[in-house]
């Protein structure tokens, strides 16, 4: 188990990357060896060494009004400069395509916060832009890649040189999910339906008409209807086919927060106490996972923080649920569950550094 | 037909109060004849002749800062020197329960948006704290009392003494899944989930922990799992057992609309055609509904009209539907549709006053 | 008076377009004589014979989904044809412009809502990036042209051939203080400082980090702080000098609505009632105007309406007032005031369509 | 300088208190000596030994989703048997009046969050309901008492057995003025003004018409114009007459926040470099204010920090500015400063748990 480790974060602009950098900063393991940040920039920005983080995050500024930290013109050599052990990418799916393998080659170990490295099934990847000749297959072998679910993958984890951080949504969906159908009391070929809402920030930064506030603000919206590219995610990690799920996810009027609304049906009739088991044994090794006894979780209740929280209500006949799965999209559900995984990957507690 | 007709409000302090108000003072039928508002008060207030409505509800003050309206001391007796014809009540079940008889007596036709009269069966009744002794079903019989949606019982409402004025949530749901199920693809067996999502204006006017803001803002919670009680009425206009459907409603942070995402399974393959053409077909005459060809409806569209918005779309198998159903809780919801029902109750044309 | 006019509006795809087109549309005075939709389009918009308005603007959608009213391509040939008397122009201040001269040419009456034509004072017009050769000042004589304000120029924009629809910030400080100063009671050279509020959609419809809901939501930030370009109609409305005032504007996060407080100082001291008068004489023929007696207003009490809204508190002393002054930035700030400066051009009530 | 300490906090069932509990329970200080949580309560409460804190305070909850921390039953016997040193008051205005005496003869130094001890001023205490027959002077003497501004009043409060923590308000225009006010460059006859913006957890936990959701959302309003109860602290720490300032609170939909924009005159002309000197200065030694050196600080930037954020703009003739001040309500306007007192008391760095 290593005491420390260099860290560096490619792609800090955006929402998850604020929050990275928030988190590696602060992280108690890290004290004294703040994370590397790079970008691409512009011949102006390099020459001045890089961008201030404050200029792009000005609620990252110490009270000087200005820290120190900057955003590195990105090159590997630099990187290797600064001895990075552990690489996080949180860059466009077809930009983490492209260097997960030159930093694997560089002997860093990769936190990817991307789509590109999650999948399995060719079908399920084709939604992502990039080109899919089957080459990734090898490096994903060689790195140990694994899906980086810390409460499913605990020990791949471990020795993964690349972890595929997972997406939001999947990661509210397969937690409440996966545990009910992995003990066989789920009625699968029924069919399951995740009825998802999310936070504005699951859109991204970038201003467009749909993360405008009048668009957004007093509103609410589905979309991607039997289309969205979390879907694989579902499939593969909760283990099943395409026909039995259906996924809608919606955008919420609220900053950020998931909560996945979820309908089962049991083979068997269930009682709360032996739903309520199955969870608890089935989360009892992971810190991050809360599950709620009598009231159901809120989406308030783990904004700003890493816990997944899961709820349920079971119907008089004992055979549906409704599971509700609340999660903050840009912690558990991206940058938090980052940072799990780094910890998991350097022998470190699982929930080092995220309370 | 009559030209104009006298109307009265009691209850007009909630906001749901407020759109009927709101309405009848700009119903074009009604120029010249404001509707007579009442209510119970203190004496003080009873004394000074009642309240101004501007200090209930100030938007509704003209520009001297006051209007002439004024919620009088309710009493039978002055609604009857009013020439009232068309009586709303605003008022809680158990008073709604106790009154509707006494108005009827008195003659009038009444638009009663509480929950008092809605239900049919005795077991979906029991949700409500009101006696239950049988009695109501004489009082119904005579009144030719009717659920008060018109695009499912236009011809009994234009005949009614009592029209029983849908709950909100339950006027979504109903709208969207009625048409299907009547047009028998629906394979009920399997079971519908109705996952719906209404502003906080439907949780009342009252001040409690669950409306104050703070509770409320960037928040989303489901309650009444298994167990809201507007089930009975998606039970009984649907046509479906108890079993049939799980229906649960959370609380969005937006002060006004409802949206339901409605999960079915259809018993042959349908098109998107095929199933449009039942809306179509369904809704052939009611000019309250907007069926979305190519895109879904969104809460925005629908919010501050009276129109019920539903699209939805179609798995490329055609084996299920995601039927997304939109309308504002205090208009098509509430008032609103209370509005329309008295057009039709007076054989005026159903959108009249509502555009 | 004409009894009907045959308007048209250019420039209908921002929030203000929207409203206007809303308003216009239910114009008691219009009605079977809907406004001429035009705008520039790319050519395969133009060969389908323009743009569905409800694509635009899908809340506009009548109940079949698809209403029969279209953005036609823009010409003045085509606006001719149409036999356009009254012209609204939602365009930018650049294209105002230069399109007003041709417009006025046409012999059409236009009402402006940029800022292109709102300001006689040079300095003031620096603002703007159009040329300012001074060739503006002989197309304004010849059209008699008029700051688009009913409450103080109604005479003029009664004869006006063209009449610039006002800011929606200074809109609502003018209101506020113009009848003071005009009273002459308020120490002028002391200052007057003017705190202001608006909702989002006064930042306009395109994306752009600042309207990005996450930017917005949550938040308050100042912006434009002693240089919004509003301030030129202050100072040339409220009739005072450059050093006399000062305006710094706020992002809220609302959709829409502004609130300006407003600080004066007394010459000499005054009571509220003294206050009351002055406003009340000077808003005396003004029907879209509200003072508040007891309360101050609240920027929900005037959102969706035409009305601004005017409350104040006097200090002890008698010596100081704090005015608040509320109105919605779309309406009464925009479009509203816009059909109410058309109403008075066509020797209308000016409240008509407004209620 | 201790190592540690015993705290207690009496009346964590509030906003503030919430976040005190966080703060406290994560001081690096106080590492496995958690506060201890004391309240009021009824005979079935008490007699399972207190309310677990999860069940006022869901978020607090640990993975297990339930804490072991519990709000005992109040009794100053328990609070000595727990060693109490500091202890914290977040209790009504009437009961720190009660309670402090009391705390101070066991021994215990106390940080009240509450509005009691904080005016020295009869005149200005007036606004609250206590009783004020002087003896409140010889307490303060004997516990050398202080305004709980660390900015301020450092050395005297490492010293005090009592310290009253600012109002919310207060401290937002307080941090903003006193150092201008301080340097003798303001023209404080001429009047301050201070438009003050806050969020609705400053209107407090209990719902109330103006904590309903429907009424703070999509609104503004203003209150309390010329007589806001934190008018008191504002005169007697900046150092100026009642006449001198104007403060006008509005309320804000959002939930924390604030922001104060504050207007002020130079008695000679001053630049940019010149103020950003004198607040630099005056804030050396303080590590929780941020002064913004190009932009102005946005509500955003010090929500969930404990810091205060201070921009400024100065007119063109150096005469006039208008600075801009934000802090988080709960936390720099409460809690956060309360921790941050009592870490001078204890001698520690001032800013430690509050990073």
């Amino acid at each position: 188990m290593t005491k420390s480790a260099q860290t560096a974060v490619v792609g800090v602009t955006g929402y998850a990357g604020a929050e990275l950098a928030r988190l590696l900063l602060h992280h108690p393991r890290l004290k004294g060896k703040p994370p590397v940040f790079a970008g691409r920039m512009d011949e102006k920005d390099a020459a001045r060494g890089g961008v201030p983080l404050e200029e792009i995050h000005p609620q990252l500024a110490d009270n000087n009004g200005s820290s120190s930290l900057k955003v590195e013109p990105f090159s590997w050599e630099r990187l290797k400069d600064h001895g990075v052990e552990i690489l996080f990418l949180a860059t466009p799916h077809e930009q983490s395509r492209e260097w997960v393998p030159e930093a694997l080659k560089h002997g860093m170990r990769v936190v990817d916060l991307s789509g590109a490295w999650r999948l399995t099934d060719t079908k399920n990847r084709a939604v992502y832009a990039f080109e899919d000749d089957g080459s990734d297959i090898a490096v994903k072998t060689q790195a140990q890649a694994v899906y980086g679910m810390p409460e499913l993958h605990h020990k791949e984890i471990a020795n993964a040189k690349l972890v595929a951080n997972p997406g939001c949504y999947a990661t509210s969906v397969i937690l409440a999910v996966r545990p009910l159908v992995a003990a066989g009391i789920v009625d699968v070929p029924h069919g399951i339906v995740a009825d998802a809402k999310s936070g504005v920030s699951g859109a991204g930064k970038a201003p467009t008409s749909k993360t405008h506030y009048m668009y957004a603000a007093d509103n609410l919206s589905a979309y991607g209807v039997f289309s969205h590219r979390h879907t694989g995610e579902l499939l593969e990690q909760i283990g099943i086919g395409a026909g039995d799920i259906v996924f809608t996810p919606h955008l919420l009027p609220i900053p950020r927060g998931i909560m996945s609304t979820i309908y089962v049906r049991f083979n068997d009739p269930q009682t709360h106490a032996s739903v309520e088991r199955i969870y608890r044994d089935f989360f009892a090794a992971s810190p991050m996972v809360r599950i709620y006894e009598k009231t159901l979780p809120q989406i308030q209740y783990s904004v700003r923080t890493n816990f997944a929280d899961i709820g349920f209500q079971i119907s008089s006949d004992g055979r549906r649920a409704v599971v509700v799965s609340c999660l903050d999209n840009l912690l558990k559900g991206a940058s938090g569950q980052a940072v799990q995984n780094m910890n998991v990957m350097l022998g470190w507690n699982e929930a080092e550094g995220l309370a």
